[in-house]
């Protein structure tokens, strides 16, 4: 397979699932031998020995209410898609009444979880689809879409309100695969259940590729990136998914929507843009059409390292755009790039030794920067081997413009192989009492270290013993997305109320410096008060009265995003 | 100035606007003398000799009813812009009424205008924008937003309901310049209504380029192009508007609303999306924010000779998106080629003579293919001279797989220097009984010949003696637009059912072959039908339900796309 880091062999079925974490039973971390120098390491940093013993609760203790549905509503939903196809049993309702935020695993480890859906229906096709949201439109029941479960906003809690009859969540595992390959259009079809490595088993077959490679990428569905506005992390080279969407369809309780398989148009809002990102609350996307592209004859990824946030930054900045057609380009602040350092020395892999050294020596003897400062960008070209390697020339006399040092092709390539892997290094802390949380914004360049700084300060002041850290990816032309990544010691007692003050914190800190509250992860539940001061009372209820057309008894997804 | 085909000093006072035709009145084609020459061309193509003379009624003789307003609504308005910004005289009112569709001209011409706006006001700032906006509300009385006033879809004509007790345009001209150039995020605000090259004045003087050149540019704004989702003919570099769009404001019935100006996001439905196509239905826009480029280093423009339609279209799906980083890639149909070769002689420019020889002896001699299948294809690249030298090299060794020839520079150039001409052409030639108008729309590869010949028959069935011919422009990942031009001899017994029957012919093969009705033009009153069709009973409810939050009483745009 073109992509020896995916596990295009993921078995997917719902028994197999992790309840209380990441990924499927059978796989795990890749450098999982080293997790013992990984804790030691982590002991340290957050100034604590030993690390603390903190196991979930078992499945089985988890308390779950009596489902709210009555027997007839089961019977019809019975009806629709086969006895086999209902499930109300303790595991499949617990699986999926959360996502994968942080919250959602604190919450179920520690028995804390209240909200739960009272069943799980899987259509087999878009007429049972439509017939399940007639019965629960009939029945004012509320309805969440199930994708991979990813989300880490909360966008899968099973909320309804007082008016509904209960909770039903949809579950789009058999609606998956490749629908067509339209080689001429360079585009191809897929039903919105697909999975990311289903997904292009299916294209390399073909001697193609879709290129969006979200972290989640393993576990996540190509409804769902559409459904939460998902990047994947070659979005320089192929673009957000709402970039790479060329057309859909989309199943709501007042009947199907179907986009125009055209490659732009001058014919009114963009329906395309109002559907991605819009969380299951308009309906429910059943198929997708996106761009797809011929594998690449190679790939060349490699580090740089600069002085300095700012030189690295400006570096960044300068290649974005530049027309190198780099597929990504990433920068990891001073804290970032100093664990990533350890990290790699523990797992014995990135920089050589020898390179290390050699650099490290140039930073200090040519620019006097302490070792601290200096900043690691990774980057990437796919494609045509002499268009790489012209590039890569061009690439380097812009570095030197920037002070930057070409720190080779190992630290690249251990980044691909092991970058769908961090998730599963979290199932494993949380064991020790170790919290780890991402936040996401995108902003401008001009608010890019502002917006830095006020974040890493606001969090760390209110995590206790952490390391907060940051990283640009996804840049653009006017700016960049920053992702923070919080590794903190749990309070105990109440951990759900640290990981809010935490998650407020940066918010506010986001908010206040002109980011948006997402670029990648979505709304949700946790984003939710943000993004409605960010979007503004008229916007919403413009998307409000909109969402009570197509979906009149407000059935889907209540309470995320603008519902 | 470093486009030296625009003409910055364009005096756009409404007093000296052609109220009948395209342009300022001392503004005019720039190859006007050869206007003979080209007349007695057309006139063998068309098969009719001599040219009928066709001329236009006059200003004074358009008949104009009363003005519906009642004089309180008058001095209201008077109050709230100054007595000098409301204007009801003859000319102003029938210069608003319109905008450049074939059918506007043709019913000015004819004296056949029926709808006309009772009254001109000139806002000077968003605040005298939101109290016209109340008081229309109150008074229903239905606006229409008028920038550059060059829609050519119907998106201007003064219509409304019998329940509005009138129509007040309301003219952007005031709102117009550069609010803020920020350069560290490369973007820049300008008020909505700044005309192209007012904007790229203000931005060259900087250093900088918007880079957004629709063939409207003279005299088109920036709210403009975002409201009906314009395309700039390099828009392979710099991409259509609501690509350049970062952030913008609106001014509705129910407020104001703003964007965030962030690069990306994935919180919830694109509200830049939602208002880019909008076409003054959910609000007018005020001020728009626009991702701006460094003044390249060098231009370099061409022209390449293929022997038939399909290798020229596989040249340039191939060169679409191959990393040459080309700013615009234009093939014309063997029809178009004959008749801009033709037109190049007849104005002693284009190709020179001896290229055209060496390269017409070629493509027969090497393929036996006859002449009149070639098809010309004129592309440019824009940036470091460098990355130009080699990306040409680079992109004639992909023009070779395709059975191309370079057929030089001075094509590439005269494209240029008369790109915003043709517009003055149409004022010439209904002088002497012919028509021209065009039809443009986008779809997959796949379906580009299919469609092509469609619209080519259908409307060469219907337009009496004619000449059908169409460029592919605006090429994108998944396919490109096509754009079709019709020269016809008017039927001067009812030229307005004639157009209906062209327009009708050419719209149905649109459709009928997946093509969207527009895709940069908009939707207006000429495509309104067609667009319903294609959008689907659910997602017009939708958007009109939106509509209903933003602008309660209906008041703005009444009858126009989605209204």
């Amino acid at each position: 397979m073109y992509y020896p880091e995916v596990r295009y062999d993921i078995d997917y079925d719902r028994s197999r699932q992790r309840w209380n974490g990441w990924g499927a039973e059978d796989q795990d971390l890749i450098l999982q031998d080293r997790l013992p120098r990984i804790f030691d390491f982590l002991a340290k940093e957050l100034g604590v020995s030993p690390l603390p013993e903190t196991p979930s609760v078992a499945l089985e203790e988890i308390r779950l209410p009596e489902s709210r549905l009555v027997q007839r509503d089961i019977r019809e939903l019975e009806k629709i898609v086969g006895q086999a196809n209902v499930k109300t049993d303790h595991r499949e309702r617990v699986l999926h009444s959360f996502g994968q935020s942080f919250a959602d695993i604190i919450r179920l480890r520690t028995n804390m979880a209240r909200a739960f859906t009272d069943a799980v229906v899987y259509p087999g096709d878009e007429r049972e689809l439509t017939r399940i949201l007639e019965l629960c439109t009939r029945r004012k029941i509320a309805t969440i879409a199930f994708g991979g479960g990813s989300s880490v906003v909360g966008g899968l809690e099973a909320l309804c309100h007082s008016s509904h009859s209960g909770v039903v969540t949809i579950d789009l595992f058999r609606l998956s695969g490749l629908i067509e390959l339209n080689e001429e259009a360079r585009c191809a079809t897929f039903h919105a259940g697909t999975y990311g490595p289903v997904l292009e088993r299916e294209l390399n077959a073909r001697g193609y590729t879709l290129g969006h490679f979200p972290q989640s990428f393993e576990y996540s569905t190509i409804g769902g990136w559409v459904a939460a506005r998902s990047a994947g992390q070659q979005s320089n080279r192929y673009g957000k998914i709402e970039k790479i969407l060329t057309s859909l369809r989309m199943v709501t309780p007042a009947g199907l929507m179907e986009t125009l398989r055209v490659p732009a148009a001058a014919t009114g809002p963009d329906w395309n843009q109002i559907v991605a990102g819009s969380e299951g609350l308009l309906g429910i996307i059943t198929r997708v059409t996106v761009k797809v592209h011929r594998l690449p004859e190679a790939r060349c990824y490699f580090a740089l390292v600069f002085p300095d946030f700012e030189k690295a930054r400006g570096f960044l900045k300068s290649a974005t755009g530049a027309g190198h057609g780099l597929s990504m380009i990433r920068l990891s602040d001073s804290t970032e790039t100093r664990l990533y350092e350890t990290l790699a020395s523990l797992a014995h892999s990135g920089l050589s030794g020898a390179a290390k050294a050699a650099l490290q020596a140039s930073v200090l003897r040519v620019f006097g920067q302490p070792a601290g400062q200096r900043c690691l960008v990774t980057a990437g070209f796919d494609g045509d081997r002499d268009r790489i390697d012209r590039e890569s020339i061009s690439l380097r006399s812009l570095m030197r413009r920037f002070d930057g040092f070409y720190a080779g092709q190992r630290a690249g390539e251990n980044w691909l192989r092991t970058r769908f892997n961090m998730p599963f290094l979290r199932n494993h802390v949380v064991e020790r009492g170790i919290g780890i949380d991402t936040m996401e914004t995108a902003t401008t360049y001009d608010r890019v270290e502002s917006l830095h700084e006020a974040v890493l300060s606001e969090v760390a002041r209110v995590a206790g013993p952490s390391t907060v850290m940051c990283h640009l990816s996804h840049s653009y032309h006017e700016g960049a997305c920053l992702y923070f990544t919080v590794i903190y010691l749990m309070d105990q007692r109440d951990p759900l109320a640290q990981w809010r003050r935490i998650k407020s914190a940066a918010s506010e800190a986001i908010v206040a410096n002109g980011g948006n509250i997402s670029h990648h992860h979505g709304v949700g539940l946790d984003h939710k008060p943000y993004y409605e001061r960010q979007t503004g009372e008229l916007a919403l209820s413009g998307l409000r009265a909109m969402k009570r057309e197509l979906d009149p008894r407000g059935i889907l997804n209540p309470s995320k995003l603008f519902g």
